[in-house]
């Protein structure tokens, strides 16, 4: 099952921290736009440092896949590589991409995503619940069948967030709620050896006490965090995501690894010096968020 | 302005309904899958003869971006094409790929659906809501800079759909309608010389008397009504999602007009046939459709 896997990478490289691969054309260092490649594969060649840079840290990369659509076609076909790149590389992937509809729509998403027979064949699929748990379970029955995980947004990490996710249904629960308790249902069916299931939820590092109270309602589940970092989420913040054995969350951060080399003036523009900046910026994140759990999960149980 | 080009088409063809580009494999005729072509380019085939079909019939269509992405990279150039065909015969673009994101993410998505200078470059884009109003305002933005046209998620046809939609927020507003009040204000800068704003909604027609609530809302934003025929929204239901002068909704059908071929005994299994089986069930829609707007509209300006 993909959530053993997947905390056999964090117990292995003590790191519950993965990586975005979150392509910002801007951002990328020069060099590797001036190499005479086309853009797509100019984001290939930076995005295949970025694991390299990274594959003995994080269990899993996050490939976000709104930044590989903006080159149309061909930036799908790098997302792929770049799917199977990581996977050579031994590292699981976290394919970001929101993904929504229902019926058959949402069954060709979830084919196209997360099969295995499928073009980009990765580990977990984020899906967004607006319209409902009937939209939500195509994507259920191709991560059952196919070994497979996800993770339902249920409260995201920007201020907007509390507009839909603190909102009361029909039944007089929080939409937040009722989502944790479909995720926690759903996941039943999915559990592995270690006790958690391969059907988790995001839930964003900026609001701790909601962290906390849906860390109650989903024990079992993973939770993707995104926003560290950058979206203002810190280490200390983000402890209350995790069950006391130190698992139960992955804590994503994009722009604090990738593009920390804009903020330094000694960065010398080369790839060799890059590839350094983001090791160190996913070293750095891992020694941040274990010393946190070491600190406050009792039974850490790597 | 782009909704003024909709109502353009519209009432030159007298006729509020598009047709959706939802390419399912096995209910494609085999006379498309059994040509030597690679499935994307049989696809692309397929969708040359049914907008053909349909391009002196309906003002635009609806290429559904989930059944494209099942063919990974190659799926996703042929949807480019698919736009491109479509616009070159003159019909607009609805391209509902139920994006959704926050901040730069959401920027990419806008950007490669429809940005001018995008890979899509799509007239209108279908956005889903979940992560609240920042995140559909990057989507609104570059509608705004492009003159291009966005259908929000407000109220959609599958029975799920009452447990998100039906919510109250903690205002108290129903999500529905606080939904509906925000299209309707980002609609006040968009709007065109015909009255209407680019900025719609997706209400569907299973639900007529919520959408009769929600046309007082959004009095001069258009609503993308999906679920004609094969959701079982009929012509009657869909009535009361339009105004008075027969505008302010496109209504869609996909499975209606795309595959009614394997319902006719009669079908001889050829593309000429196809084509005209297409066509045939467009104008029926077509007929059946206005034919209800001219008994409930008593000023129908087409």
């Amino acid at each position: 099952m993909v959530i053993d896997k997947l905390i056999a990478q964090i117990k292995a490289k003590q790191n519950p921290c993965i990586v975005g691969i979150d392509p910002e054309w801007s951002k990328i260092p020069e060099c590797y736009q001036s190499e005479g490649l086309s853009s797509p594969n100019a984001i290939l060649q930076w995005a295949r440092d970025v694991i390299d840079a990274v594959a003995d840290i994080v269990p899993a990369i996050k490939p976000q896949m709104g930044f590989f659509e903006v080159f149309g076609a061909e930036g799908v076909r790098v997302h792929q590589e770049v799917v199977r790149y990581a996977h050579n590389k031994g590292l699981l992937v976290v394919d970001d991409s929101k993904r929504n509809d229902i019926g058959n729509t949402a069954r060709a998403y979830a084919y196209a995503h997360l099969a295995k027979a499928g073009p980009i064949n990765a580990d977990f699929l984020t899906v967004s619940p607006f319209l409902g748990t009937d939209s939500i379970q195509p994507f259920v029955d191709v991560a059952l069948r196919d070994g497979k995980g996800l993770f339902v947004l249920v409260k995201t990490s920007n201020p907007s967030s509390v507009e839909i996710s603190e909102a009361t249904n029909i039944h007089g629960e929080r939409i937040r709620d009722w989502l944790a308790n479909y995720v926690h249902t759903a996941g039943r069916h999915c559990t592995g050896q270690a006790g958690y299931a391969s059907i988790g939820a995001v839930v964003g590092a900026t609001f701790p006490q909601e962290a906390k109270q849906l860390r109650e309602i989903m024990k079992n589940n993973f939770f993707l965090v995104p926003g560290f970092g950058a979206q203002g989420g810190s280490a200390k913040d983000i402890v209350d995501c995790f069950n006391d054995d130190g698992l139960g969350a992955i804590v994503s951060s994009s722009r604090g690894v990738l593009y920390h080399h804009l903020e330094l003036t000694a960065y010398d523009g080369s790839r060799e010096m890059y590839r350094q900046i983001v090791k160190k910026q996913a070293q750095e994140m891992q020694t941040s968020v274990y010393d946190a759990l070491r600190l406050s999960c009792s039974r850490l149980s790597y």
